[in-house]
């Protein structure tokens, strides 16, 4: 008897042993996701981070979603219809249920600004998630605010954090700092998905984090606005309605004269900082390095880096600034992702050559993350405590 | 030749009529809704008040949507579903897309917390939509905050509405309107559908109404909440997670106290309002009068009425009672409707005798709307200048 294997049966034991891998059942420690609506028990994650769907679609000849790599999704003795994604990085994800073609929210999740609409997203709740947890902490306020922004003759939809004791100390003025979404995403998106007032109370109640003020804009500026358009999030959030000069006209000459005016703020350069994530770090990078008369902390998160060749006047670069922060997802990282492949070269290089300019630049590499909203938690984690410094 | 109809003739001539009205091309003066996503076209509604929807499924084999009576949903030329309403009343409805047996959130509308979840909404403009209408007016702020309840052992979320000149006079102490939302319905209702804030805006500018604070609760209490829950509106909305005297103690040990605590109140009975809509309004019939140490002002909106009978010490009652405001949509109203059938009596015949015992008791009566927010909306109009007179 021949021991000697056949191609065919070497590329049949191959293929027997990679569908056995891809069969393999995910495993079986469901919980449902912190994202879900009230009471809903689907999208489920699981211990490899994969996610389930449970859509009741009673008559459609196929039902799916937009992760790829998704198992089939098939019907249960229940007639509802399962399927699971891949193992995904920890974090929050957006995605569309399919339904013989149709791309729709799942009717069980929690709907969030991203990718130029709301729609549906999963949290698989990432180890480190108690820095973004609600607890028993004194808590700021997330602020829903109207202003008329002249430079765009209109009336914008903002929101403002304002820290715990906020409403305390009538005599009390605390820094600033402006905070920018993502391509896609709008004003709503640090507040919900990005959790940034929970980020900011848990940071204050350890001590970690001086107390300031959070302002969060559309930075959209073209895009029409209905009247009467439900309160939260209606501005245009694509990045086709963008307009960096005319974005930047709004900052600078509309709401950092609003918010000085309207909020307790410290109205001076040292306690003004400017940060934002992707899109918002491009428009970060394009707007407070051309006005060092108002911002003296810069952070920019998965959006680049700051090249010390496109430093015109160093001198006082070094003067004025007093924090270059720069994040990015570890995946993202390397020659042909995000944060090596544009955005004017190595981000990591970038900031090493700024501090050895002698400007006080920090990296910072979230773990196991992409360009995705847990990257961006924890940069503003490790952003915060760094932020007016006596 | 005969002239005489046969019975047949006849009801085929009537057949034909009644096709022919049927068939009637909707008015083809469609816009899109102003509850639609930034940017999306569809859905849009007509001068009949029809409501017209586009949905791309291309391999779904029926689309329809949740209002009854609604026309069959057919392919257009652009391979996408069509398909519109009966005429509907002005105002808010919310409904959900059925695409092969799966009810779904509408991908084109922005998302609203009614019917006891997330879902799709469409807003037929009002004649009268001006008074809710976004303006370039001094506004106030729709304040989201976070508070631990003792008697219910939790953080709980809540809506403030700050009025636009409170952050101005540090000094200056504002009454309170604590404002409960329905059925099915979380905090988020009345700043999102119900427009409080853009209503008060505008009576505050006209000068029609006392600035003041609103206070808006989930008002349930035994549901359960994920930590990590995303901030808005993950609370309980359904009527099975009500426990009505356990929300009586988180209004009246925890809430309270806690606004009294950490905003500029007024904080005597003369300064306290309360006010619901359908169960909002019953929670406030149910608290308020227990409490006259606490509220003055009592409104109750599409919930019931306070019959005289009802009323255990009259004497107090009117000392103590400075309003009780009633109101219904006119078309619940009818021995066959909401407003006649339950809820101890008919609602203006029981606020014309409270009048009569020397209350200040006002029936209003929402023209042409049903137990939905436009009323509700209008409700809070005529409410908000009758409250805290001097």
């Amino acid at each position: 008897m021949k021991t000697k294997l056949s191609p065919f049966a070497l590329a049949s034991m191959l293929s027997v042993q990679l569908f056995a891998a891809e069969d393999k059942p995910p495993a079986d420690d469901w919980k449902p996701c912190p994202s879900n609506q009230a009471s809903k028990q689907y999208p489920q994650y699981n211990s490899e981070g994969r996610v389930k769907f449970r859509i009741v679609a009673p008559e459609a000849k196929s039902v799916g979603c937009t992760f790829r790599d998704s198992s089939e999704f098939k019907k249960g003795e229940d007639g509802a219809w399962y399927g699971h994604t891949r193992p995904l990085d920890e974090g929050f994800h957006y995605y569309m249920i399919k339904i013989d073609g149709a791309e729709v929210p799942d009717p069980n999740s929690h709907y969030f600004y991203g990718a130029s609409r709301w729609g549906s997203a999963v949290e698989i709740p990432a180890k480190d998630a108690d820095f973004y947890a609600l607890k028993n902490v004194p808590h700021g306020q997330l602020r829903e605010v109207y202003y008329f922004s002249k430079s765009s003759d209109k009336t914008r939809h903002i929101y403002v954090y304002t820290p715990p004791d906020y409403d305390k100390d009538a005599t009390k003025r605390y820094p600033a700092l402006y905070l920018q979404h993502g391509g896609g995403e709008d004003e709503t998106g640090w507040g919900r998905q990005g959790h940034a007032g929970l980020i900011m109370d848990n940071l204050i109640a350890e001590g970690k984090a001086k107390p300031f003020i959070i302002v969060m804009e559309n930075g959209g500026v073209s895009g029409p606005r209905p009247t009467n358009a439900p309160p939260a999030g209606a501005g245009p959030g694509g990045r086709g309605a963008f307009n960096f000069s005319a974005f930047e006209k709004v900052v600078t000459q509309d709401l950092i004269p609003y918010i000085d005016a309207n909020f307790r703020t410290l109205s001076d350069q040292p306690n003004r900082a400017m940060a934002g994530l992707s899109m918002g770090g491009m428009q970060t990078r394009g707007i407070a390095p051309s006005h060092l008369d108002k911002f003296s902390h810069i952070g920019v998160f998965s959006g680049g880096s700051i090249a010390v060749t496109n430093i015109t006047d160093m001198p006082k670069f070094k003067e004025m600034v007093k924090l270059v922060f720069v994040s990015y997802g570890s995946s993202e990282l390397g020659t042909n992702r995000v944060g090596g492949r544009g955005f004017g070269g190595d981000p990591k290089a970038n900031t090493a050559a700024l501090k050895e300019a002698g400007i006080n630049a920090v990296f910072y590499e979230s773990p196991n993350t992409g360009h995705e909203w847990l990257a961006w938690r924890r940069s503003l984690y490790q952003f915060a405590p760094l932020l007016f410094k006596d």
